[in-house]
């Protein structure tokens, strides 16, 4: 194995026990010795790829969006709008990383955190699909995507953080994200491309393709 | 002034500091020594009252619910769903203890707090609501009262929480809360009480004949 690959997976194994750790007890309580032992690296090859605590949370933070699977393009761009959500709740129940990230994005402590990246990155995402929607003629006519689109990562993250916090677990996400999308897109797209849209849950794995298991 | 009220209002002043503390820190990094000074009480005032941190937390997250003013009676039971989510955001940014009630709710470290108390009560109070707005008719018939209110609950919660960790505040959740029931009402109720229900930010203040100060 070259050098370079060494350095990347090594950094890869750091972040997904960060984020496990994080996970777990959250910013504040996470400790880097933790990190360390269910990463297996020492504290020099951690202090080699990340600065501190602060740099390693941002690192796991950031990594949201591209931890989840670009939703497949779709001839309906309200379904692709709709995947994207569908795939994250897939995804969400598997991921350390992703499931890690969530965690510190939703939380509110370590004032030195700044959390607004992955809401604005998903607020883009949705953004840049509900206007291709509207160009397309799938959206009603007062339809407004930039309402809308962080109308939907707002609403998304709470129905994650409820819950998490009524059942201490995200598995039913899937179900929440169908349901958001059940009463919210009669009001916003045109009825014959809406009888046309997959809502359910399991979504997520048909639009990449995939058993509902993983991959 | 006799020594009952004395101890009610020691005990109110203890549960403001409480909730103005964690409201600013969370509640790991909330010193009880912070809460005496701001509250002007002894030690021995607060251990009379309350038990420990995690009791006191309690208390501020318990008494979301009941420092809401309730929503007077509408003859739309739909109109009065709504109100429950407007007078709450009316209230959001001027009563300390429902705000700092917020924050530990919407937090999700300190794994002894009990957060679920404001969700189910607040899902309770619009399921009772969505219900008498079925039975009166108010309704589409495919929608469920069940599925609704928790959904409306979880995402106000994500929309307090984003709004929050992108502008520092949560002044705006009035257009936030407005905005949701704007998108999500078409789907849920009759268009004949659609048209009636008014739905625009300033409808907390409205509800309660209040000016939109304050009382």
């Amino acid at each position: 194995m070259a050098k370079q690959d060494r350095a990347i997976r090594t950094r890869q194994a750091i972040l997904e026990a960060a984020a496990a750790v994080f996970d777990e007890r959250g910013y504040e309580a996470a400790k880097l010795s933790d990190i360390l032992r269910l990463a297996q690296v020492t504290k020099g090859a951690l202090y080699f790829h990340f600065d501190s605590k602060e740099d390693l949370a941002h690192a796991v933070i950031d990594a949201q969006v591209s931890v989840v699977p670009t939703a497949p393009p779709q001839i309906s761009k309200v379904q692709e709008f709709v995947d994207v959500g569908m795939v994250f709740a897939h995804r969400l129940t598997c991921d350390r990383v992703l499931s890690g990230s969530v965690r510190l994005t939703l939380d509110q402590g370590g004032h030195e955190l700044n959390r607004s990246g992955p809401y604005r990155e998903w607020t883009e995402i949705n953004l840049r699909l509900l206007t291709a929607a509207k160009e397309g003629g799938e959206l009603l006519p007062h339809a407004d995507p930039e309402e809308i689109a962080p109308l939907v990562v707002g609403s998304y993250a709470g129905l994650n953080l409820m819950t998490h916090a009524l059942e201490g677990h995200r598995s039913s996400m899937e179900r929440w994200a169908s349901a958001l999308y059940h009463h919210l897109l009669p009001s916003i797209v045109v009825p014959s491309v809406l009888t046309m849209l997959d809502l359910e849950p399991g979504r997520g794995a048909r639009a990449l393709g995939v058993s509902e298991n993983g991959s």
